[in-house]
């Protein structure tokens, strides 16, 4: 099977006992989640989330980009959610590497100048996630009211490390 | 107990049978999926993916932005990915609204400019999927012999429907 055979089997298992087709658009915890886009990370089950329950966000480092920015602006403003979580993580990928070595690598392999794009590399975990909970809490168009809550989640051992 | 402490103990609960702690960085699946951040849509579920098996990339409507991009990027070129999926689904708040709308609320609401803010509403799901797998392909920093999926997911029945 093909990879998209495979996925599509899984997904007819899944229709076939659905149960979830009375839920509503607003997350029903009224939480909206940052995280990384990690594949060790699922969410939902190290939070004990249900489907339905919360609005998940996740890019390459859990970072409060403006597109990060504009799905909790959307969260909040018009499905009503309340209370925001940024989860970063051990052994993140963007601890590996530096945006410029990476512009350069692309630059070089596409022949495309790749200096506009910034990757969001960083050092220092719980410093990024201080700065990303902080970013969310300056912006104007999210109220100063809404909780922000900062973790690390370990992946070693599945226990998420509150920040800030 | 507070939403903070109600996810924590949910939280303590995963980890005390944590099973994942030796999975490796790189999916292992070597898949990228694009989806909307939207509750319902608990992704690794209905498309029968493990934890460990992909990376899972969502915002507010599964929208092609440069943030987006930049997590493809990442995943393919850092990461080793090497197939894209992107999800839209029915029943989508961003079909809901009119992105000029939600400035001027948001203008009247905290008296700030938010005309640079584009939030990506859109009309027409299928030409949606459509757009963001076309702006997936055209990206430059993105092989073109790398396969990307357009699907809807319909949140009433849990099914997949293929669109490119």
């Amino acid at each position: 099977m093909t990879q998209i055979e495979k996925l599509l089997q899984a997904n007819k298992d899944y229709a076939r006992t659905f149960k979830h087709g009375k839920l509503l658009m607003p997350p029903a915890r009224n939480l909206a989640i940052l995280a990384c886009m990690d594949a060790r990370l699922t969410v939902e089950d190290f939070l004990g989330l249900q489907t339905g329950d919360a609005h998940i966000i996740r890019n390459a480092g859990g970072i409060a980009t403006n597109d990060a920015i504009r799905s909790l602006i959307i969260s909040h403003e018009l499905l009503g959610t309340k209370e925001f979580l940024v989860i970063n993580h051990t052994d993140c990928g963007m601890l590996t590497f530096k945006d410029k070595d990476l512009q350069t690598k692309l630059r070089d392999k596409y022949n495309a100048d790749a200096r506009k794009v910034t990757f969001h590399a960083f050092d220092d975990l719980a410093d990024n996630v201080k700065q990303q909970v902080k970013r969310i809490r300056t912006t104007p168009f999210i109220p100063e009211d809404i909780p922000v809550h900062g973790f690390v989640y370990h992946v070693e051992n599945g226990s998420l490390e509150k920040i800030v």
